[in-house]
C-alpha cells in the first residue's frame, strides 16, 4: 500500500480546515483537500474515513484523556472534583495540538453548520454519559455522578467557546478552572 | 381550505408516536400517518411542515415557557434562581401535555435514532443560549448567565432522564428542583 507520506495527516487537516472556511465546508470535496495537500484521494483516505471525521478525529481522544484523568483523580476527590480533573486534562490536550490555530478555525467551521454543530453537541453529549459513569465506577452515586459531569461539561463548554471566540488571555485549562469555580459559587 | 377536523392536530400526533415506535421513525411515512389518524395528507401538512416536525413543534413553546419565567422571577432572584425558575415552569408544561404519554414516547423514538437526537440536542443547546441571553436581560453578567443556564438545563435534562427512564414517583417539575437543589450542593 502507498509510500509513506511525511506529515500528511497534518497537511490534510490544515488544507481541509482552510478550505472549510473558505469556500466552505459544503463547498469541499475530498479532490479539493487532496489536491491542496499535495496527495492523493487515496492517501486522504488512509487517515479519514470521510470530509466529516476531519473534523471529529479527536473527538475520541478527547474523550479518552476526560475519562482517563477522571480515574486517577485522588480517591478522596469529590465527584465535581474529579470531573473537573477530567475535562481540564483534555483541555490541555486541545491547547497543545500541533496546529495551535486548528481548534478555533475548526470551531468556526462548526458554528457556521447546523449539521456540524448537531454532531458536535452529540459527541459532546455522548463524553458527559461517559463522564457520568466514570464517576460512578468511582463509587459515586448515579444521579450525583450525572449532574457533576454534567455541570463540569457545562463548564467547559463555556470555556472553551470563550477561549476560541475572543483574545481571552486565559488558556484553556485555566477558563475550564475558572468555569468549574463559578458552578461551585451558584448558589 | 380543506374543512376543520375536530382534534386532527392530536390524532395526527398520536398516530405518528404509535407509528415512530412500530415499525419505527424511518419506516413511516407521513401517508401512514394520515392513513392511521383517518385524515389525508394534505391535512397533516396543515399542522406539521414534515415527519420530523411532529417531535419538534412543542419546541419553540418549550422555550418560550423558559424565557417568559426567567423574565418574570423576582428581581432579586439569583442568576441560578432565575434560569431554575425557567425550566421547572417549562417542565409543567411538558408534564401537563394533553397526552400524558406523548413525551416519554417521543424520548424513545429520539434516542433510537442518532439523527433524532442530534436535533434534540441543538434545540435544547439553542435553549440554553436564550435562557442566558434572557439572564442578561435581567442584569446578570454574561459569563455568570451562561454557567448558571447551562447548569439549569443540564439539570433539567437529568431531571428529563430520570422522568422518562422509569416509574420515578416525582413529577418532572420536582425532578428539576431536585437536580437544582444537587447544582448548589456541588463542592
Amino acid at each position: 500500500m502507498g509510500r509513506w507520506e511525511p506529515g500528511a495527516r497534518e497537511r490534510l487537516a490544515g488544507a481541509a480546515i482552510e478550505l472549510y472556511g473558505d469556500p466552505g465546508y459544503e463547498q469541499t470535496t475530498v479532490a479539493d483537500i487532496a489536491a491542496r495537500a499535495g496527495v492523493t484521494e487515496r492517501t486522504f483516505f488512509r487517515y479519514f474515513a470521510d470530509k466529516r471525521e476531519v473534523l471529529f478525529a479527536g473527538s475520541d481522544l478527547f474523550k479518552e484523556g476526560v475519562l482517563t484523568a477522571i480515574a486517577a483523580a485522588p480517591a478522596d476527590a469529590s465527584a465535581l472534583d474529579a470531573a473537573a480533573a477530567g475535562f481540564e486534562a483534555a483541555a490541555g490536550f486541545i491547547q497543545n495540538q500541533p496546529d495551535p490555530d486548528f481548534p478555533r478555525r475548526r470551531a468556526a467551521v462548526i458554528a457556521a453548520n447546523p449539521s456540524l454543530q448537531e454532531r458536535e453537541l452529540l459527541k459532546l453529549s455522548t463524553v458527559g454519559s461517559a463522564a457520568a459513569r466514570a464517576l460512578q465506577d468511582r463509587g459515586v452515586d448515579p444521579v450525583e455522578a450525572s449532574i457533576a459531569a454534567q455541570a463540569a461539561l457545562a463548564a467547559f463548554h463555556l470555556a472553551f467557546e470563550r477561549w476560541v471566540s475572543s483574545d481571552e488571555p486565559l488558556g484553556l485549562p485555566a477558563l475550564v478552572r475558572d468555569g468549574i469555580a463559578r458552578i461551585r459559587a451558584l448558589r
